[in-house]
């Protein structure tokens, strides 16, 4: 006998927390399948070869290693202990467990250049592992759930990043959240414009902190990595940016005018606005962000980061376009754009504003219950029709009190039951319950059924 | 650079193969729901606490081991080097990949079991992994679907397991197969009646060959295996066996006669077959195996196995009946019932008669082509119109000849194109091309939303 417990960092999810999943994931699917993106799955397993050196150093130490099979220990000799565990990981493991759904596409693209037809739009949604020190909200077993589009450089997929996320968000009813977009030909052009060329990465870091700690600070910080008076002076037009995505528009115009890798960046984004028009839409919940950062090291082009208002959780999805996914495995000139869902982050989400709904989730919409042999048989029948119009429901299997038959219904939270007693079976009806209301009506079986298909 | 490469024993799922498995696991899903059944998952790795022991030593050997985080060697002495591997493996690792979802369910019922409701009704779609040697069809990854029903002895449960392989079977198309059925209370009658107490086990391996090679030869290894002559005299009976159910239960009732817990196993089948009756429905497909035998060591009541008639795949489900699921993580007394569907299988099975549905596979219905910057345009309104009436539409994305755009449909299998020209735009129309016929039409958007809605 052992007292059963999971590994640190790791959870199970039970059937609620599913089926909520399932109504997250079911909203993203419907929408990348509307988009013609198909979707494949990689092994959890990669070689160790396909993923170290792709996420860093800190990266490397944070994948979980599978141990050789068989006698892992066989070419480990006494003297090699004394080297250290990163030393002889090569003798111990060949293979780790996926750390992100990148890495494992771009190793997918590059052996089966000659097979996919490019553009290739696939969407994975798989779990992946960390070994990060577990802590609220960080799991070491986690999914993530990506759209790429690879093998072109259209705009018209950025524009389409933006459709996406807002019908699936309009599916799950959110309604007040931003789109922030930005390109990193501009994030280029400002470093450059301001004269510190290169250093778009710290100049980001310290702007982002200008609506909680003001201008000065964020000044005296960027002073202290090395910024001068000059450029602090040059950059006040973005400080106190005006509103608006046109009208940003037309302040990074004037501000790039002299950086044509900038003015590019403001092209790329206005072509992508003006599709969003030409395909009859507009910008709503888009908001251009000159000083949006992510992905430095890889993203080349567009820049996505969606953020709810109103709730504690930080962004719940994000993107770019990049222009060599599949160099390091032999295939250079791959461009793309993707982004992913933070599915464990929408699911806060929809939980902190109350969004999931309650009778779609539930499951089995009707539990038969039965005083004794004759309704439990009775049952058996009218379980049969029901399922066959495509009713979800369940008959009490055991003879037993209608207490414990109406509370097994309550428990599982369902919303009605059909009561088969005596006068049902005579008159070949359904005492028909609504738990919630407490509402309760004799129907006959083909009504009953209706009224449960229109409850759906 | 580097070319990359997989796991042996792992593989991708790419498009294709991932609509099929999704159409096979859609009708599993859809089945379970509507007989009530609930979603779960488990983590992938579990304690090896909470694995080992549990799949007899050989199980414990194809585990896959996770190397502890950080300094993994740092417990590891170097005079521990020659105890040899196992000795060592828990100051290597303490966590291990699921082997089944059985072992993972015991735990979470065990974990939960003030939160669950009983009978508790779960499904599980996971991958597994076994560090078996590769070999066609075997892979050490692969998915496992599971469904179960604990805390219930009832045999509603059994009737339901024969109604849901056969509901799942009619969705994807295969009409000849048969659902074996037995009772491991029959088995153990059977031993007893022939005055082999507890041999059931060798005996099932050498009936099991029945067919294959003849009485004679089961005769002599039976007799090998120590049984005696006059047990071989008792069992022909079973030998000729009758065919149909019903006859065979006749049998079987005379032949136990004299044991009763074989008898009990023969009233357990009938009552599952009266409550077949009594949901209205018959015993097709249904086919009493006394001789029927898997997972002797937990089965103790009902026990399936379903096989696809005409294919050269072995069972495509199985399943049984258990009376200690959580017994050994401290919980006794839970029952249940549970079967699985080997997806692997199912889908060599669907691919072997051509069942998989070509058009309900495809994803993109209708690629919009253009010939020029006014085409994509007017594409781009067309596709918004498509989409919202929820038709999955793509234009592509780059300007190109219409031979590349084309090619790109053809290669990922497109039912329709509509084609945007010049006469196109100037009457607000769309020429749809069927690329299986060749045939194409000028129809208004409206109209041409209409047709690929029908074609669905």
């Amino acid at each position: 006998m052992q007292k059963p417990s999971l590994p640190k960092g790791t959870r199970d999810f039970g059937p609620v927390q599913m089926a909520r999943r399932n109504y997250i994931l079911d909203a993203i699917k419907d929408t990348f399948q509307l988009f013609g993106f198909q979707q494949i799955e990689t092994p959890s397993m990669e070689n160790l070869s396909t993923l170290t050196g792709k996420y860093g150093e800190e990266g490397d130490q944070l994948l979980f290693k599978i141990l050789n099979s068989g006698d892992f220990l066989k070419d480990l000799a006494p003297e090699d202990l004394a080297k250290g565990s990163a030393a002889n990981l090569t003798k111990l493991s060949e293979k780790g467990l996926r750390y992100d759904l990148t890495v494992p596409f771009a190793r997918y693209v590059a052996m089966n250049r000659n097979e996919l037809s490019f553009p290739f739009k696939r969407y994975q949604i798989q779990p992946v592992w960390r070994a990060d020190r577990p802590q609220k909200g960080r799991y070491r077993e986690f999914y993530q759930c990506d759209a790429d589009v690879v093998g072109t450089e259209s705009l018209l997929c950025e524009a389409e990043i933006i459709l996406m996320i807002r019908r699936v968000f309009a599916k799950l009813g959110l309604k007040d959240y931003a789109i922030k977009v930005n390109n990193r030909k501009i994030l280029t052009g400002i470093a450059e414009a301001i004269g510190e060329q290169g250093k778009e990465g710290p100049l980001c870091v310290a702007i982002d902190k200008l609506d909680k700690i003001g201008w000065e600070k964020v000044k005296e910080e960027l002073l202290q990595r090395g910024f001068g008076e000059a450029a602090m002076q040059k950059l006040l037009p973005l400080v106190d940016l005006a509103t608006g995505v046109k009208e940003r528009l037309a302040v990074l115009t004037q501000f790039l005018s002299q950086s044509p890798i900038g003015l590019q960046g403001v092209q790329e984004l206005e072509e992508v606005f003006r599709l969003l028009e030409q395909l009859g839409t507009n910008l709503d919940h888009v908001d251009f962000d000159p000083m949006l950062a992510r992905g430095l090291s890889y993203y080349t082009g567009a820049i996505f980061e969606v953020k709810v208002n109103g709730v504690s959780i930080g962004s719940v999805s994000g993107g770019g376009r990049y222009d060599n996914l599949t160099g390091v495995f032999g295939l250079p000139g791959v461009p793309g754009v993707g982004f992913s869902f933070g599915v464990d982050r929408l699911y806060d989400v929809l939980e902190e504003l109350n969004l999931f709904p309650v009778d779609r989730l539930a499951g089995t919409q009707v539990l038969l219950t039965h005083f004794d042999q004759a309704g439990f048989d009775y049952g058996l029948r009218c379980l049969t029709a029901m399922r066959d119009a495509g009713v979800k429901a369940e008959l009490y299997p055991e003879m037993t009190k209608l207490k414990k038959q109406l509370e097994y219904a309550s428990k599982k939270e369902l919303p009605f039951v059909g009561i088969c007693g005596d006068e049902e079976i005579e008159s070949g009806t359904l005492m028909l319950k609504n738990l919630a209301t407490g509402e309760q009506e004799a129907l006959s079986l083909t009504d009953a059924i209706a009224k449960l298909k229109g409850a759906e």
